[in-house]
């Protein structure tokens, strides 16, 4: 078990929790009166939400497309939300990066040392040699796109090769690079038998980012059956906008803090 | 024909070059002369090749993880970079950007809007709800990654779907995308023979951005005789390490500009 498993073990017993909150900041959706009171409206909702649910979670999931629609203004808001999440607590930078490997061994870099993200989410689409330089931070997790949560995920991921899916060849492959580190896998509540699949696939010691339950519809019973291991473990489940968007008003992060108490919950009810 | 198209075509004609200069930034590979004479070594850097080489090119492409590993800096960096290319040769930014719908459609404001690019590469694996977002956007292009250039791309790209491989596939969904908006491919001139069979199923409309020449040991003449349409026209011929670090002396935007222009006439010879 490598030391991100151990560190992601102790974030789930610590706050006996496998809720992953995703920090998705849109300005079309954040609390409106926050651009009128704050002197900075992004950092004081992230850091604000973090502040609420810090003991309610395993992990954060920034989402780095919302950060870059806000140019370099989302820069510095990104690494200040970052700055604020506890040291025990895992960052998983979701940004799906991909290339050839000179270029992903700069995007491991930005990631992973320029922003001290714990972990990534990564597209296997090219290969070993653009996922290995992530895979080379002995001490980080790839979370690599395997199943994703959205409809269309069936367009290239259901193609049948040998009687066999090509999300099923890219899990049987990812199993293989667990050789060169650690390697998760993204794998969408709304698709509960292909998760199920899965995690008989790739076994108990394999990370698991879900996400897609609540707005996107994924069933939480399923999702933590057939998402966790035998220990009711490892499985990173990730909800955004239904928790960080549950009210706009001033009691935004009170209202985080309750919908992810519900979320922690129902979630360990199941496991 | 898109806007962009037309527009690609129209600096492919006033520059006649095929080559796009991809602007890959590493801070060990540029001339180390220029950390001690320069008060912004990275600007001075890009933007002096830049100024040596835009009348022989029909693009530039910089790569955006090289600017992402510089940290907050990268994002001024890039910014000065992109305002310095003139406006009728077109902006590529690579970042190879994926994610579902709503996420997709941030990663697609930031590039197009944000950053003000031409055009953008992106990974499809999400299938089309990933990709549509980008498309959306009538007057810009996105160049689907098809068949990359780097040695594993067989591990997935080759997979067989009923006799016929995954990038294939890919391809052929990517031709039905064309009703959405303006996609283009990226396929490596370091697989000549897929190449050569990716531009007879796009047809001549399609836009081909074809990395892999170079340090990658693409051959240039297959390259031009397999990628471009019947007009010799369309095919964006990158090399980045090739023609940006030609030269570590004082004489570097010299060195990249003779580097493009042999680049541009060998392919102009084949065309």
């Amino acid at each position: 078990m490598s030391s991100f498993q151990e560190r992601l073990i102790h974030s789930m017993q610590k706050n006996n929790s496998l809720v992953c909150v995703g920090l998705d900041i849109d300005e079309e959706k954040i609390p409106p009166f926050l651009f009128e009171s704050s002197q900075d409206p992004f950092v004081e909702f992230t850091t604000s939400i973090i502040d609420e649910t810090k003991d309610l979670v395993c992990a954060y999931k920034p989402n780095l497309a919302f950060y870059e629609a806000l140019g370099s203004e989302g820069d510095r808001i990104l690494r200040k939300t970052i700055a604020r999440i506890p040291k025990d607590i895992i960052v998983i930078l979701d940004g799906k990066r991909n290339d050839i490997g000179n270029t992903a061994k700069k995007y491991a870099q930005a990631l992973f040392e320029e922003l001290h993200g714990d972990a990534a989410t990564v597209n296997p689409y090219l290969g070993i040699d653009g996922v290995k330089p992530f895979l080379d931070y002995s001490d980080k997790c790839s979370f690599l796109l395997c199943r994703t949560s959205n409809p269309s995920a069936r367009d290239f991921q259901d193609l049948q090769i040998n009687n066999e899916a090509l999300y099923i060849k890219v899990a049987k492959t990812i199993k293989k690079w667990e050789e060169f580190g650690c390697c998760g896998l993204v794998a969408g509540a709304t698709y509960p038998e292909e998760l199920r699949t899965l995690r008989k696939l790739m076994g108990d010691n394999s990370p698991f980012l879900i996400p897609g339950i609540g707005k996107q519809g994924g069933d939480v019973e399923k999702t933590v059956k057939y998402g966790t291991n035998e220990d009711g473990e490892l499985a990173v489940i990730n909800s955004s906008r239904n928790i960080i968007y549950a009210s706009t008003g001033e009691d935004f992060a009170e209202a985080a803090c309750k919908e992810t108490t519900w979320l922690r919950d129902i979630i360990n009810k199941y496991r």
